[in-house]
Order: structure tokens, then C-alpha cells, then sequence
């Protein structure tokens, strides 16, 4: 038995099949861009697929994808995807590939991810914050994701960190993802690079073409500013973890994503804050913030994948 | 069939027989304090209880108290119960009572009360918020208490609301707890009193003596200082539940305890600031910050007795 993830993302849509170890036995990756609806992309989705592997042995599909709803199988107005309007690609891709489909959000998926195949196999309590260009998060409560009322659980990165603070994407100000997230830590870097004289190779890079590897490689050669830049993220989100800890009580919080590859940069600052911050009680515990358990380059597909055995497969 | 809900506080427990519709047929209270230990408390309470009422047709019963911990049936190191360390309360109660007895935290307590009895019936994702002397909470989700690997989840009365914030009897700094809740706006009417120079018929009152019912009835009447420490509390209140929201999206939020006697000096602004610092996805779903549907008096008996229907009798 074998199962194909499929990661709908704004530029690419990455796809996969994986075993029930999660072994990534042949994966690539189409562009999302340029199909006048959902159900033209799930076609050339459907002949790329095909082209490298058969589906004869496939028991489903599980898609990720931003702005998915769960409950009813659509994705619902991404903002950055080329459809809008609200569509029901679990239907629609059940009728092309003639397979069972489920779709959930991409921050879901990967916590179903860490579940099936990561860290977090034994785990019933858990949080997963993917951190790319955005902050996306899936609570996991005695075994299941929660998806809340309208299936919008979840949504850490828009919790607040500041009234006056940065402006964010969803509308608000202040969101958490304005800070600790591919597009925050670029902002830092761009916030202490205005504020401080200190000469920094990052000096010569324009803010488009800053990106979270540039900043973790002069972190790693000492940069003082890409080290203030991390210092300054992971403080944030340990002062925001201290929060999330104390709602769901989890056994451990796994990152994922650009960020996580700085390593202790951002992993030391975020820790020793989310324990200044944690209510004592909590502090026994040794909640653990670490790594995801997933390869990045792989959690995607993973991710989507993971949904096949938990949700269409019956348990042996 | 009826249930025995008992209610154990630092300074009274209340207890009181009710039916599956959440009628209290008969109740009573007794200090808690004066008792060398938790076997000879659980002693006097069946003496006391027992006096009110036959518990020949009890089915079981429930306890909220501080500190409970579901899992265990234990009380951990309560810090405002006259015992201390760990105590096996469920376990002693079912000697002594010769009836199924369950523990949990009050507020827990109080969120599955609202959901046997109260306005949530027919919700399966919700937050009560008791707010009292502190600010405790229970999480529901998928119809199920949430209460995390280690049984604490949902103090929701310890996030952060400032860095340097108010000293908490947790041993932190700046928990939502020292700002909302019966000590919180005690604590800000006197800061406001402190800055300003308008006069008040508060200034004659100590800090001891200080409550929520003066400074409700100071509000009603017009008071300034008053009417300032509710709007600065629902603020701080509706701030922290637009993150609240973001975690779980519940159906609605309910407020029990004293400061949700004040009615819409309270409910305006915590309302309007919770959507004011609300992801813009969550706005079209009107998340309601209600008034609990369990009377105020009633609601720690009715709390403790609904923990009965759900975990020990079988459901028709």
C-alpha cells in the first residue's frame, strides 16, 4: 500500500508517494500557476503524477494546502493561490483520480506529519509551528487535530504580539507571524540594520533578496546583526510559546520550516524565554521546543500524505 | 438518579444534590479549614451531606476543586487548601462515600457544568472563563474537556498580557489573572485612583474591602474611576481572547464569577477589543462573549454534579 501527498503551495505544488514508513519512493513538482480553475490543475496534477509512478497501488491521496477546510473538503479564498472563491478540490479530486482524497491545511498536515512518520509517534499532546514565509501551526489533543468550530484552529501566527506593532498580511497589526517567520526575521534584520552603524555583510543585500539562509550563514560567521536578528525572533516566539504551553498543555512543540535551520540561534533564545515567561507550574514538565522529526525538503509531501493513513486507511 | 456535586474552596466547600436537568434539590456549605487532613474533611462532608438529603439515589459524585487533577483524582499541592503535597482525593472519597467519585479543576468543572446544564448543550467547542478571586478556564473541544499531557491545560488566567507587568501569586509577572479577576480590577480602580483626581466614592473604601460589587454598583451609578477600571479590564480581557480564539475557534466564550455581574460595564469592551485584535478570517463567525447560562450561586455545585452525567453514568 502507498499513498501520494500533494502540497499545494503558491508558486509550486510539490507531490509524492510514500509508504506507510514514510519513505519518499518518488516525488517532484509542477507549477501552480496558470490553470483558470481547480479543475484543469488537478488534471495536469493527475498526468504529472502518473508520469512518475502508477497509482495502481495508491490507497489515496491527502492534499495540503493553505486556507483548506477540513471539514468540508475546499480550500476557501487563499490568498495566494491563483483561484478564488471557495472550491471543493477533495470532490473534484476524487472524481478525476478516481481515489479516495482529503484535503486539510498545510499546517495540519505537517502535524499529522510528525505523527505518523516524525517525533511524535507516541505523542497524544503536541504543537507543530511551520515557519516559512508565514507562521502556520496544528494543535494536536489526545490524538487528533483540533480544527475548532469553523475549522480555523490553530491560527498562532496570528496571535498578538504588539497593538502598534507590524503590519500583517491577514489585516491586523502586531500578528506573531510578523515577527517569527521568513518575511518577520528579514524585517528584524532590515529594522536593526536602520538602527545600528555595526558593518554587516548583510549591508549589501537588498530586501527582496534577503532570505532566512543569508541571515543563518552570517549568524554562523558571527555576524552580530543576523545574531541580534535571531536573539530578537527567538525571543518573541518563546514569549508567545509561554502562552501557547499554558492553553493545550503539550508534551513538546516541534518547528519546522527555513527558520529551524538556525539551530541554536533560534532555538536557545526561544527556549529561555517561553521559560521565563511559563507559568511555574508548567516549568517541572520540560516542555521541550525542538526540531521537527520530518527533512524539510520532504515534510510537505509528508505531511499530506500522513492524511491517507490516519483518515482513509483502517487501522490494522 | 441524582448527583452530588461538591465544591471545595480555601475557605467554604459547598455541596448540593441535583438531577440530570441541573435542579439543585437541596444545599449546604462547611468550612474547609479545621481538618488535619483530606480523610477527615471527606469524613465530616458525608456527615454534613448527609444531613441534607438521603445519598441512598445518588449515582455518584463530582468534586471541583483547585489544583484537581482529572487523570490521578488528586489534588496537587493546592495553594490556597489548608493541605499540602498530593492528595487522592477521588480514591478516598469512593471509600468513604461507597459511591464512584471524579475530581477535576474547578474551572474545568465549571465548563462541563455549562455544557450539561448551561447554554452549551449543543456546542462542542467552547470556553468558559471563571472568573473570581483569579481567572481560571476550561477548554472544550469535540465535545471533550481538554486537559493536555500533564493535566493542566487551560490557564489561560497565566498568558502574558505585559513583560513588567503585575506580581501574580504564580510567581510570574504580567498574567492576565493580576488585570481580570476580582483582585485584577481591584488592583487597576486603585492605580486609577492613584492618577487621577476626579473624586469617587471609592476612595473611602480599603483595598481589603475593596470588591467587585462596589466598584459594579460605583459603575452604575456613574462613577468615572469605576466605569474606567471595567472598560481598561474588558480591554485587557478582549485583547487576550482574540489569541484565545485563534487557538481552538470555539463557538462561543462564557464568563462565570463576579465581574460578569457587571454586566455590559464589562461584555462592550471586551467584545469590542477581542474583534478589534482578531484575525479578520474569525470576524464573519461572530464569536459571542457571553454571560455563563448557570446561576452564579449555583454554578460550582452544578459544575462538580455535571462531571457525574458525563463520566459515570451511561448515556441513555
Amino acid at each position: 500500500m502507498i499513498a501520494v501527498g500533494v502540497d499545494i503551495g503558491g508558486t509550486n505544488s510539490k507531490f509524492g508517494f510514500t509508504d506507510r514508513e514514510g519513505t519518499v519512493i518518488a516525488q517532484s513538482r509542477m507549477k501552480t500557476q496558470g490553470f483558470p480553475d481547480t479543475r484543469s490543475f488537478l488534471k495536469e496534477l493527475k498526468k504529472q503524477i502518473e508520469s512518475i509512478h502508477s497509482l495502481d497501488e495508491v490507497v489515496g491521496i491527502g492534499f495540503g494546502a493553505p486556507n483548506a477546510n477540513f471539514y468540508n473538503g475546499t480550500i476557501e479564498n487563499p490568498p495566494n493561490l491563483p483561484w478564488k472563491g471557495i472550491h471543493p478540490i477533495a470532490e473534484e479530486a476524487e472524481e478525476i483520480f478516481g481515489k479516495r482524497c482529503v484535503i486539510t491545511n498545510d499546517a495540519n498536515a505537517a502535524a499529522m506529519g510528525e505523527m505518523v512518520y516524525g517525533k511524535a509517534k507516541d505523542m497524544r499532546d503536541f504543537v507543530v509551528l511551520t515557519v516559512g514565509t508565514g507562521l502556520g501551526s496544528g494543535i494536536v489533543i489526545n490524538g487528533e487535530l483540533v480544527y475548532g468550530k469553523h475549522g480555523f484552529a490553530g491560527e498562532l501566527g496570528h496571535t498578538l504580539v504588539s497593538f502598534n506593532g507590524r503590519s500583517c498580511q491577514c489585516g491586523k497589526k502586531g500578528c506573531l507571524e510578523t515577527y517569527v517567520s521568513a518575511t518577520g526575521i528579514r524585517r528584524t534584520v532590515y529594522k536593526l540594520l536602520a538602527d545600528y552603524t555595526e558593518p554587516s555583510p548583510l549591508r549589501s543585500i537588498s530586501f527582496d533578496e534577503l532570505d532566512t539562509k543569508s541571515i543563518t550563514e552570517a549568524a554562523a560567521a558571527g555576524d552580530k546583526i543576523a545574531i541580534e536578528a535571531f536573539r530578537y525572533t527567538g525571543r518573541v516566539l518563546g514569549m508567545k510559546l509561554s502562552d501557547f504551553v499554558v492553553h493545550t498543555d503539550p508534551e513538546a512543540i516541534f518547528l519546522l520550516g527555513g527558520l529551524s535551520k538556525a539551530g541554536e540561534h533560534i532555538f536557545a533564545p526561544a527556549q529561555e524565554n517561553m521559560e521565563k515567561y511559563l507559568m511555574p507550574l508548567f516549568l517541572d514538565r520540560k516542555i521541550q521546543l525542538q526540531p521537527s522529526g520530518l527533512k524539510d525538503d520532504d515534510a510537505p509531501i509528508l505531511g499530506a500524505s500522513s492524511l491517507v493513513w490516519k483518515y482513509l486507511v483502517k487501522k490494522e
